[in-house]
């Protein structure tokens, strides 16, 4: 099962600069059995869990979470980029290559207590993810792990995210 | 049912700019039961259509338009900002209030025939999802409607969709 969604994941290199090789979802999320294959696997690893809030990270991260949220009946919190959401806003940064990034949720978006899963398409080195779990930390919410369909091995992200306490989920390993 | 359902929408005034009312859905989709509400209204207008696949715009539409699309069984294809897709890839641009933006799918994301449905969260002047219905039939798309959670009504985007040819479907008035 694992390998037929692999194969619908193409790769394409060089993308968005030389020496990467990028790992393009869209060919398998327009496989209508994939997509829920892939949904289910979150969903089976997930339902017995008492998740609250689903939070998705922008903007691939909306795909997977949204319909998650809605299969397990929990709300679902956008994790966005700075100014893209409306009223008053927390903000955490992380990183890059050169330079930092931020994301952000609403002030108001978590109750302190709460069951929160932070979902994301692909863990690469871990920055933008282990800036969520630490954003919803930070508003009181009980991280419960960080999902992932694809997860770049070499890479390392998990240990990142685990260092923040929180346990990885990922479908893909590659 | 849809009096709960709008009352969860928060409305944000002087956002993004003065005079701007913002309505802003965190607050509707952060509640199970009401962003399972939204789905299942879009999900029970189209489940007889025949959709073969959800086009979701960036990055709000991708929230509603991967629930539905996993629901109806289709597959989901997203329609992005310039320069966030890996692959070759086809635009269209629209107006802006000063200036032009753009549009974008994968060259090969959909086989020409194909039945279509364009999903966003909000029907304001109708510009981005209008160019969305183009850029789908430019790839030979049978582009069924234009779906939505939230029409403001007065800015009149329904008739630039309509004008293309294509029907429009909303949830919810303002």
């Amino acid at each position: 099962m694992l390998t037929s969604v692999k194969d619908k994941i193409r790769t394409i290199p060089d993308y968005p600069k030389k020496g990467i090789l990028f790992f393009d979802i869209t060919t398998a999320i327009k496989d209508a059995e994939t997509l829920n294959k892939m949904i289910d696997f979150l969903y089976n690893t997930f339902k017995d869990k008492n998740i609250d809030y689903v939070a998705g990270i922008e903007s691939r991260g909306f795909i997977f979470g949204a319909p998650l949220a809605c299969k397990l009946n929990a709300g679902f919190i956008p994790v966005r980029k700075p100014n893209k959401l409306p009223a008053k806003t927390i903000s955490e940064s992380y990183e890059l290559e050169y330079g930092t990034d931020s994301i952000e949720i609403h002030e108001d978006a978590i109750e302190p207590g709460k069951r929160v899963l932070v979902v994301d398409d692909l863990l690469a080195t871990g920055g933008t993810a282990a800036a969520a779990c630490k954003l919803l930390k930070k508003v009181g919410s009980e991280v419960v792990s960080a999902a992932f369909i694809i997860e770049l091995d070499e890479l390392n992200g998990r240990k990142k995210i685990e260092d923040t306490g929180i346990e990885v989920v990922s479908m893909l390993k590659f």
